[in-house]
């Protein structure tokens, strides 16, 4: 049996009394609930709302007002960027500009033909004595990255986040951030001469798609090495995740990360291939960690089915096959993603803590409402590492 | 009428369903369940796991983090040594060793014949200018105190926690370690010296008990004068307890301690002794504390009926003769010490405050589940304090 389980179902809280995962037909869940302990997670501080980068430091120990420095550094590092101390990372857009950098679209469309080649074109650059990495992840999206002497993250976004704007000047936001900004107005230019007649984009012009001739960078973050989760909890742990995201958190703070056949942090992802390699890695690791990404997307989409589909899936496909496998089970949301919303909110994300030896509150259903008074209490996200920890017996004491 | 009894149940939080607290009868607790408020204390922070000396600290009032220095303190406080600003303590045990300062057992076998003679042997112990006391406690065990300018705590032990190592060199843990270290590793060959031929140790042998011919040292903790309960709170407690950790804490922060005939810090401790101790300081005190240890020996045991039993013991002798004379009365354990576990863990203790006027639960049972969602809410260790101070009328408001 693997020592524990933590399950994440992105966005899951929601509000209303009959929620979707209050709706939603869980048998596998309903056999554990009344043995388990229930109670509420607020991943940052109550009323503090919670991104999905800093809800994930959170959950894995890692308090975000020490540790977070920025988006950028998680995407590159979920992109399969290695990273360095004293780089900085962007999240990068290839958009569509005209010949005064005026854009008229963000994501050229969201057509990703030839982006990977654009991308390419754009990678191994160099400007004055740094040196840039440009990766291709999703549709229009990518992870850039600056190495070399003396960057910081002080600085602006050449993304306007708006159509109809230019592409934007980067400026220094700090005093460090001169040099910084320099290369990325430099790194504008040299993108401008490089795309606007690149054949990848001929190509997409010829396919009656929209040419992809910018790249608007956002999100600058550096990188600083922080001491793993085995240096600090003295866990082997592994990441089980189809977005890039949670993948780059799970490597910022040192945890495996394994490719997932099938697994593609959307709703529609192969939550058997996901359910088979939680369980190939049970007995290798101390924690395994589970990301779903299904319920948070539906949230934002405001489709109160898709969200409880995609629990009653996630309980069909993969809690069918690991419960019973795992001494402990934790399963919990990054935050709240209520469907009337359509935004993170800060109600706190609903908890469950299985194991056969717990408090169990006799609650024949996991939901928002039977987690509020139950005996895990409440927590913040930071602690529940330390919890898992003392489930696992690997909690040190402080004090004898 | 005392105005606030503080009554801790040593590690009485367990888990499961049904816990000794749950299972337990206890007519005279269920006379004033329906009326009190419960509630979850995490004695440290959720998921941090209290050790005994830094759960009592924060219990009160006083945050481990910023007064926490080692048990050593605790051990000489509660053995009656009287401690100055800079004294360094250390717990001791006497053990046997052979003649090449291999362990052979690191309690020279538990009985304690002769040893006060033995500990008597190496107090008042001068090494270059620092004095050294040695006082005897129960079993094999002591405190050592070096008094005297320039100490530290910074020092690893002689103890090597392990049988068939040599005694440990003390080594210097931080640049201003080196004179302790010195000093530590000159009372090892003075004990060695003085306790190979002790007359204690012939007539040990003769008795067929092995020598107690070494003393080690481990936990080094510096004394600090601390502002007092009285300084802080602004008013008088009294520590009723046997076992000598929990006097020593209550000493710590200035509370007055009693020494309670027949109370041996033991599941068979004298409970009608501790209730007429109680009773006699109820007029003199605001708060009287008391401390009883038995259910979380049971509980490191793996006991349940022990501390099933131990919990009707206390409800038939103790709190049989208390209730009724206090204006307020709180119940709880310092941390949780399950029966299956064997081990503290950081499951929340239960609470229970009764008064006339507090927000009665209604619920019929003090037990961890009945806690969970209660009127007092949870609270952490170091707000219990400020509770009992309000319920007392002594808490200062902050603002008007």
């Amino acid at each position: 049996m693997g020592k524990a389980l933590l399950v994440v179902m992105d966005g899951l809280g929601d509000r209303g009394k009959e929620t979707p995962l209050a709706k939603a037909a869980t048998p596998n869940l309903d056999k554990i609930a009344p043995g388990s302990s229930m109670g509420l997670m607020f991943t940052l501080n109550p009323g503090k709302l919670p991104g999905s980068d800093t809800a994930h430091l959170s959950i894995f120990g890692y308090d975000p007002e020490k540790y977070y420095k920025g988006r950028g550094p998680f995407e590159a590092l979920g992109a399969g960027v290695d990273l360095k101390h004293g780089d900085v990372s962007f999240r990068a857009n290839l958009c569509t500009i005209d010949d005064k950098m005026v854009i008229l679209d963000r994501r050229a469309g969201r057509a990703d033909y030839g982006m990977d080649k654009i991308y390419a074109t754009l990678d191994n650059m160099k400007i004055e004595d740094i040196t840039i990495r440009a990766i291709h992840t999703v549709e229009h999206r990518g992870a850039v990255v600056f190495s070399g002497p003396g960057l910081s993250a002080g600085v602006s976004n050449t993304d306007p986040h708006e159509v109809n704007e230019p592409v934007s000047q980067a400026k220094a936001s700090a005093p460090d951030g001169e040099k910084i900004a320099r290369i990325m107005n430099a790194f504008t230019k040299k993108a401008y001469d490089l795309l606007k007649d690149h054949p990848a984009n001929k190509e997409r012009i010829a396919k009656g798609l929209k040419p992809a001739n910018m790249a608007v960078l956002r999100g600058a973050g550096l990188f600083e090495q922080v001491p793993s989760v085995t240096d600090r909890f003295g866990i082997k742990a592994i990441c089980v995740a189809g977005g890039a995201l949670y993948k780059g958190v799970a490597k910022f703070v040192g945890m495996d990360v394994v490719n997932v056949p099938g697994a593609t942090g959307t709703g529609t992802t192969d939550l058997n291939s996901k359910a088979k390699t939680v369980l190939d890695a049970a007995d290798k690791y101390d924690l395994v960690f589970c990301h779903i990404k299904g319920t948070d997307s539906a949230g934002h989409d405001g489709n109160f089915d898709a969200k409880k589909k995609m629990i009653e899936r996630t309980d069909a496909e993969f809690f069918s096959k690991v419960i019973g496998k795992f001494e402990t089970i934790v399963i919990t949301g990054d935050h709240s993603t209520p469907v009337d919303a359509k935004r993170h909110t800060a109600d706190p994300a609903p908890i469950l803590f299985w194991n056969a030896n717990c408090r169990p509150d006799g609650r024949t259903k996991f939901t928002e409402l039977n987690c509020a008074g139950g005996s895990v209490g409440q927590l913040t996200g930071t602690q529940l590492m330390h919890l898992i920890l003392d489930y696992i017996g690997k909690e040190h004491m402080f004090g004898e």
